[in-house]
């Protein structure tokens, strides 16, 4: 019944640090807000200890997404523990659905990230944050004396080595390839002038080995007589796929690396669709916590200046009007 | 001496949000890295009580920012508590002057916010966060059911006064001019369209009264036969002026409001500076802690970039060459 799907001033849509942040910000400016997603907490809540969320020297991410939401909780904000499997676009509208039902919304937050990509190895998502990294910015520093291993032959691994090796009393960059793709020739000088960084290409992990954590990995062709090599830990710097689907679903323009571009204020080539997290180019290849809860407070402050400047935005629906007859 | 002057990677001035998180960045990507200010805590320190930092349900500002540079303090970051007065472009190279010493570093973040203009009344700084606000976004929601003022004429006080409505049972909206200067047309309409703001035009808050904060004000001119308003909060929002000068020093681009232009990375239209926070445009008119903690995390990362690409900036001096002979 058209009558009948609830309706909000804002769709958010994830349940990271985004999602949250713009749950927050939308409570205070009074809008009628409905956060969805089945993925509690995002990449922070999977990510072992976090030290660099500024105000918290150390703690797991699990826990501090735990309070962003309760701290979203508390302004009665509502949450829809369920994945939104579509949006689409209507005159002044936008509609989700889940797999239970429909809702509507006079704007929409998209904050539903990235997928890593994994080794697809056993044990892999069991020890992240013991000894599994997908995140060389935010784990370096655990790694002070150790031996850390990178997978990866682009940029990122490239760059997370070279990081790494500023704590890490060795590092190996393990590269399937027989050399090194797509980093840039400034990242390669720095490569070679960073001696305790040691590239085994033409190499694959194949297993992970451990106990509790990662303490070794096995390699497929052997390294000084063994295919065991003993590490610390193992970071995983493959990629990650942008979740564009529901950005797609109502055509919002993405960049070459499957991004959302948004500008400034979080706000996405379509009217009334804003974007904020690792789903978005909004701070380039920094993906941290505190970018995502910023990004989540610029894309609720742009919904709620666009809802509360546009009254009508949506109410020929609630009147029961056909969508032909919508002002947009 | 030349040779005397103290070498960093970067220079970070100021003590709010931005700065601590810049330099808990920096700490982390093992850049020799020092901060400095003579204002610990910048605007959050003084707002009060703080409900809109994700992951705090509710904080005092003051503990908030002791929490973020006793964060810094753990990686041992230098921290000088004073101010730079001054900043010099040299070929490669920054330098920062204060009263006591000079300090040259290969690149430099500003993140010295922005002053508040305020009434100049006695007792209005006392009382900051005791009933006298600068942040009509940070602070509304204290105010359900209650009565406030909002002193201003422009865009950032009628849109303060309309959020305030949302919470407050009568806002009083006071400017000294006899009509409203540069709202927007839409935010006029939306305050016509908000019964419980009642505009005082041509009228100035002379004095602000209270006991241990405030709890009232002095009209210059009477309303409803009295010259005394009884109210629970009063918002300055007069605009601010961007502390610019230190940008102007090196030469950065400014906007029309005198705010650093930054790109979505922090980078400024000067190679190698970089800036966060209340000065710069990064996020419009949204400045907000995390907006700032979050523009902190760029600035250093986009300074670790280039110096870690350009390990020999600076490098002339600390050699003794004469400034001259430095590789720009």
């Amino acid at each position: 019944m058209e009558g009948q799907v609830p309706q909000y001033d804002v769709l958010i849509v994830g349940q990271g640090a985004a999602g949250f942040s713009a749950a927050l910000y939308a409570a205070r400016y009074q809008m009628k807000a409905v956060v969805f997603g089945d993925k509690f907490g995002g990449e922070t809540a999977i990510g072992g200890a976090i030290e660099n969320y500024p105000g918290f020297p150390s703690i797991d991410g699990f826990d501090l997404m735990l309070k962003m939401r309760e701290q979203v909780e508390g302004y009665g904000v509502e949450i829809i523990d369920e994945k939104v499997d579509a949006l689409t676009r209507l005159p002044g509208c936008f509609q989700a659905e889940t797999e239970e039902a429909s809702y509507r919304g006079k704007s929409v937050v998209l904050a539903v990230g990235r997928e890593r990509r994994k080794l697809g190895l056993p044990m892999e998502e069991e020890w992240t944050g013991r000894g599994v990294s997908y995140c060389s910015v935010c784990d370096a520093p655990l790694y002070r004396g150790k031996t850390a291993g990178v997978v990866g032959g682009g940029n990122a691994a490239v760059e997370g080595a070279i990081l790494l090796a500023r704590y890490a009393e060795k590092v190996y960059l393990v590269y399937r390839g027989d050399r090194l793709t797509r980093p840039e020739p400034i990242a390669l000088r720095m490569l070679e002038d960073t001696p305790n960084v040691e590239v085994l290409l033409s190499t694959q992990v194949t297993a992970l080995q451990g106990e509790t954590g990662l303490d070794a990995v096995s390699l497929d062709r052997p390294l000084n007589g063994s295919h065991e090599l003993t590490l610390d830990g193992l970071f995983v710097e493959i990629g990650a796929d942008p979740r564009s689907k529901l950005g797609q679903d109502v055509g919002v323009a993405l960049n070459d690396q499957g991004e959302i571009v948004v500008d400034k204020l979080m706000r996405t080539s379509v009217e009334g669709v804003f974007a904020a997290g690792d789903l978005t180019d909004g701070s380039g290849n920094l993906k941290q916590t505190v970018t995502a809860a910023a990004q989540g407070a610029l894309a609720a402050t742009s919904a709620y200046e666009l809802v509360s400047t546009h009254p009508c935005r949506c109410q020929c629906h609630a009147m029961g009007y056909p969508l032909e007859a919508a002002v947009v």
